[in-house]
């Protein structure tokens, strides 16, 4: 319990923050975008902060860190992503590979796995 | 039953109001839709409302909340989307990923998994 | 036994009539084509109408009610329909989605799951 | 045994006749073909009629009763069927839709599940 | 083993006259290729003609006696077979078709199951 | 331990030295990419290196040894691959082959496989 | 163990006089590679030469006897091979179909499945 505290502390410093700098440069292939996952959290009408733990078939909330050039299609042009550094992006939860940079869990998915951005 | 006697309000309410707006902005990606699904009820001739139980493999319907710029064809144009916002759709059940926004449940499919428009 | 009588009589109807019209607008997406099914039935030499039972593998008949614009090709194309409201036609038994239009059952098709027109 | 015998005979006057006349239309859609089966037998030396029984991963052999305009190409254009009205088709015995056409059952096919017209 | 004499007398016949004719005339569709098969036998040093029994997983070998216009590519061109009448061929062992040709066992496959021409 | 320790010394030399040379020369065909493993550890604060063991569904590191000339497009064009050797790149675990050069374990993999470059 | 010993044996002849002529003339279709197999062995440091048992995944090694004419494309172009007769190369040990030409055994898989090539 204890160890959500502080990860939820970490989100909301990541959110006022923004995207925070990687001393390690992670540049995606192709159409391959990297997210920094959003821990999602229920709030109930008193302000308790009840984390996510049943449900298990949402999509999932991520921050994009970095984009691929596009995806290449067969008439060897690139298709530029429609996200970019910053996004706030739903994409579902089974998609994505999982890397760890400079101690930090990060996601590396298709960018036809992404569902919708978020502002 | 009583819970579900609220829900039904709801979708009378909403009804009423055509696409009700959300604090949050969600824009799908490419020909992703997001939709905000419909409870769907049987009414009798004496007009009692009766819940949609046993009956699992009908298509389900839905309100166009957002649709995506449309689908990357492989010469790399834009197909756009044949719905629009506030559009009534039939879908297949299996095919959302369900997606929580603003404490609502929403649902985002692909285009081509909508069936029909209804007027 | 009684049901099917009903049932039957409710088709001669029907054939006789075209296609009824539907109070609800149901406008099929793209390749999708809106089918009212047909009850086949097996008329002995005598005149005796015996219900269709045990022979499950066949394809069904049924009459267009809707069709969509067409087929999205991969060059931005639309491929038009190849049937049009009012045909009869075949399809395979386990192709299409059910969908309740003012309390009535309907089927939904991609236009390449119809096997034939029949006149 | 007599059952079989009176289909043989049926075969033979069809084969006389070539493709009997069909009081419903039916006409297939793309690349849909519709074949009337004919029973292969196997014929001794000494001209006793055997009937084919458990020799079942053949290909079998049908007469076309009728073609679709043909199949759609990616760039929209129609192909035109190889095979037309009278031709006599092998096909693999698991690909057709079976149906009945006033009481007589025939087959559905898409033509690339036409190994070869035989003359 | 007598049956198997007789069989292979046969081939050697085949091979001395090249491609038997048929009475029965099959032309394959598209891409698809009729293939009289040839039984492949070990000789021993001391000249011993050996069956070929237990190895089931080699392609196997087979004389062209009828080839198809050829593929229809996504452009509606047809794509001309690189294999003609009268070449051996080895092919896939579980990729044909069986079908029987004037009492004689052939084999329809697709061109791109064709391995090698053996000259 | 002590053959885990070995290893790891042999990890920071290659880094210090960049890509090794190959008395063997390996060219990768059209959309392959060669790579030479590079074994992941976890340091602690107190810098004790942790070998990583249980974490199975990570993607691995490596270095580009050798890329091919390019995918081969549909239209016969040569789609020039996105890294290049020196590379540092993160793949899913299960995508490459394996193969020993010169005594060394390295790996194969298409260039779809890799999910990103790091610097 | 001295059936392997003759079997090496061989292959170091092999790779004296290079790849060598075969008296049956065999001629890959489309994108088929023909392939002369090369047992892999593993040379201790005392020069003791270790035939390869455990070890199943890894690629395998041979050389390239004879190429087809090359992939045919979609638009009807064909990709002439990346391979040529004589290259050495390593391909995934479950791809190829096998074959005896003049008793030996020899190998047929598609250019896509060659990983690499050796020199």
């Amino acid at each position: 319990m204890s160890a959500n505290f502080f990860f939820n502390l970490r989100i909301f410093l990541t959110s006022r923050k923004g995207v925070r700098s990687m001393k390690t440069n992670v540049k995606p292939l192709a159409d391959k975008v990297l997210i920094r996952p959003i821990q999602e959290d229920e709030t109930t009408k008193s302000g308790i902060v009840l984390p996510d733990t049943a449900e298990k078939e949402k999509p999932e909330k991520g921050e994009v860190v970095a984009v691929g050039s596009g995806k290449i299609l067969e008439n060897g042009k690139i298709q530029k992503p429609e996200v970019k550094k910053g996004d706030k992006v739903l994409f579902t939860k089974y998609s994505p590979s999982e890397i760890k940079v400079d101690g930090e869990e990060l996601l590396i998915l298709s960018e036809s796995d992404i569902l919708a951005v978020i502002k």
